[in-house]
């Protein structure tokens, strides 16, 4: 019975006692102005920055995310009387519509390729005698395999290669496809943001399927339209479409979804920006480490049962569509979080009103004998012993 | 030696004495167990919300992942008594094996396509005599280069173009290659965890060649087989192989991560969803903004030296394989936070019992003179005064 | 007026009055000792692991990039003495350079395929009779729709499919293209760190033209030269070439950019890492789930009217460039949480010395009266009513 009786006073003690810090009131002005701009310091700190500014209530999510692109327009090249329209299937890199898609806006073609010997292109492949060609060897940027021979017409190696050679040493100028300016890019973007269990797509409320028949996206006027002319977006992100178009470039798309859940959901909206993703406009300096963008691709066939090809050294603008994305809404445990490290604050606010207060006031002695009671041992049983 | 005494007895004041602030102990029965129920809540909000719901003791991490793709299976189709059988080099697009590829499922095909004038469609490009066709210009749906001639026969302008022009009016009804439904899908995902430098595949252990030979991926029976049909593929993510096959859509398949480290990794496995990624399966709605998913691909080739093409309209179903990753492991620092937080918020609990005691209670006077020692200046000069 | 005046010394009170906790000054070397070590713990953690160790002073971000790469070299096989030199048009898939491409090391051609009928290939097609082959039916694994004829010089069923079938019993060894060792990659790319606003290219200040022209990436000598060997990757990410090149497989080549923006941007330099993307470079075992990388590709022409293709069942290392980003930077609201949270952790170091003190020491009662002024109604009461 003692032992329940011990429980029963503990458990008593515990929950009818409530233990509240002694606390010594200073009614001193400077200390008291002092000390409360402190803690409306921090106390502004907490509430104007962290949960107003930085949205420290709110916990984030970022998006999963999926595009789909689609390029439309045509273009025409008249080559030496030779009249060709180029439609999508032609000029766009890879065809099935990813995120990352090239549009060709200048080429090399090298027609009628085929498995044979022939000399290489002068300049860095140049020989004076077939010592200098090493047969069955490779130069680090050769089209070929040398045969051991210096073909004395053009003072270079002989190859094995895919013949005639490519002569790349001329890009033509102006781009010859600098009409692909007016083809237009329709992006379809679909953001879900697991955390919240939202998904949202680019054809907000309001788009339907004649407004996209007709619209062009203006970063002002029709800034939801998901319509693009591509000479649009290279403006809108600071280059010149002449100039990207000769040696090809790259362009990012952004698609930015920052959306805050608190509001109704038909306010997550994605907004469009552009912007070169190698290289400043500015910057117009040719001895730059990198220029341009370019690849080769070739279109196989058969001629008389001989495998042959032809061969485009294909200059383009490359766009990617990045989507970036977070998203915010009301959570307790950050807000809660961010109450209790703004606590703490207060607490250190504390502590440095505390040394002014007993250190640096003229009546420091007198707030530390009302602050502080001392406990010594020593005087204890002396003073014991004294009755 | 003042200076090193002085020094020393600061060192020993600080190390050898403890500072605890002084309490009140109000013996109270409402405000005991009111506070102590305040104190109660937030330790059950901290240890079973912030460590136990929200894992608040662990730091998260998001893989690096990466995936490879291949497709199997056959289709056939028998148009205008031509027998053709589609494999996988002829109906996957890119062929690589990427994680986001497209199946065909229906096509439009026009064959022998080569550079010439020929009729517009009809439809968009009506004219009625050759003013309403500015020669060399172009419409912006257009399939090529007006030339100003509006042709009788069809009303329409002529064009420079692949001719003839493809005539996309009528999409095939049923869906050419439904086939696809019997197709089947191996993935391969890799995931590496930087923070925790722990990599998986989902390959997990358990799965052999002999295994991967034979299984089918089932939600319910064979939740870890990495071969998937297309059908059931299509039926889980709420939709229906013939609608989604006709005009073609998009489908992501998310290979879910969500691990937790403090067990044992063999316990890291992958979850597989399937989800449209544009537009709700119950939406039969024509007149929304954009459906289905199609794109334009060219097969090249030179017929007596002129070079040709096959151009092929591929609707299809679009595939995108979706890594989600989170994972989790004890740590000390989120803990410690946590920690120090609640602490924080403890003291909140505190300052609001404390209002209750000094401002609501009745003997609210008597226990702020238990609990405040007040300190005045012009009070102390004058009782210095009287010694 | 009263209320004017009230209101005036309430805010008096306010702001010229400072509370401080009451405080007993323990003067016992035991409980001083571990108390202040306790203390010191504390500090030594927020100081030394939060801010120095684990950065928790400063935010972090993740970047937005984007990747092209380029391959450069050339390949030559010869078979049954037909020599055929392969260059980047023919041996990377996809042509246009993004972060995800596969390099052709080995190959199987079927060359002059047509639709037609033919006999499958033994091992798993096979039948005794034509009841063993029902027509119009496939076979998981099948390369056409079976005709329901057994064929009896091949003792298989006849399919009608892209004849004749390709035949992949025998995969090339040593691989066809080993030459691919010595191919160039070259890797272009762009990372935006969004909240600092800071972009940085992989091709940092000190590289330029000529470098790029002449520099092969080292991890030691040129850790920054962004032309790299396909061989030396393959070395540096543990693998053997000539096992890879075999039967194909799958390398990570991640860019790591870790950028600590408290220090001129030009220190934010990328640092390549490399390692295999599936299996262990120890695995040689073969019955392991899924060994290599391989896809179908099909090149189509026209020959005599007739549609053909040469199908090429690629074995190849596919290469993904993975772009791993944090950047750090001080930020106030970190800082202050992690002071914060050190606070409240000092809170419960403080809850520890006080268990102590008052359950553990000798003299606890001493130190509870102290510590603790007890109220108690009842005895008030009492004792005002002696007076």
């Amino acid at each position: 019975m003692t032992m329940k009786n011990q429980i029963t006073s503990a458990l008593s003690d515990f929950f009818f006692e409530y233990e509240t810090p002694r606390q010594v009131l200073v009614r001193n002005r400077r200390v008291g102005v002092v000390c409360r701009l402190i803690q409306l310091g921090v106390l502004v700190y907490i509430i104007g920055w962290v949960f107003i500014y930085e949205k420290g209530y709110q916990s984030t999510d970022t998006a999963v995310s999926s595009v789909l692109t689609k390029m439309k327009g045509v273009g025409y090249t008249n080559v030496s009387g030779i009249e060709t329209v180029w439609d999508v299937a032609d000029y766009v890199f890879p065809p099935q519509g990813d995120s990352s898609f090239v549009v060709m806006t200048n080429y090399i073609i090298t027609e009628g390729q085929k498995m044979g010997k022939c000399p290489e292109l002068k300049g860095m492949h140049d020989c004076t005698s077939n010592a200098d060609c090493v047969g069955g060897s490779f130069k680090r940027t050769g089209h070929g395999q040398m045969t051991g021979v210096c073909v004395n017409k053009t003072q270079t190696c002989e190859v094995l290669a895919w013949c005639p050679i490519e002569d790349d040493h001329t890009i033509p100028n102006p781009p010859l496809l600098i009409s692909a300016e007016n083809y237009t890019l329709f992006i379809k973007n679909s953001v879900t943001f697991p955390l919240f269990g939202v998904t949202r797509s680019n054809l907000v409320e309001g788009i339907d399927g004649n407004y996209i028949g007709k619209c062009l996206f203006h970063p002002k006027k029709e800034p939801l339209c998901p319509i693009f002319k591509l000479g649009d977006i290279v403006k809108l992100s600071g280059f010149s479409f002449e100039k990207l178009a000769q040696e090809g470039g790259a362009i990012g798309i952004v698609v930015d979804w920052t959306c805050n859940f608190d509001v109704d959901v038909k306010h997550c909206k994605p907004e469009y920006n552009f912007h070169g993703l190698y290289g400043n406009p500015s910057e117009t300096d040719s001895a730059s480490a990198s220029v341009g963008y370019n690849f080769r691709y070739a279109k196989h066939y058969m001629e008389d049962k001989i495998p042959k090809r032809t061969l485009l050294k294909v200059f383009g603008i490359r766009f990617d569509v990045i989507v970036k994305s977070l998203a915010r809404k009301f959570d307790i445990i950050p807000t809660l979080t961010a109450i209790g490290s703004g606590v703490g604050i207060f607490g250190v606010a504390t502590v440095v009103c505390d040394l002014v207060l007993l250190y640096l006031l003229p009546k420091r002695e007198f707030y530390k004998n009302m602050k502080f009671k001392y406990t010594d041992t020593q005087t204890q049983v002396s003073s014991v012993s004294l009755l």
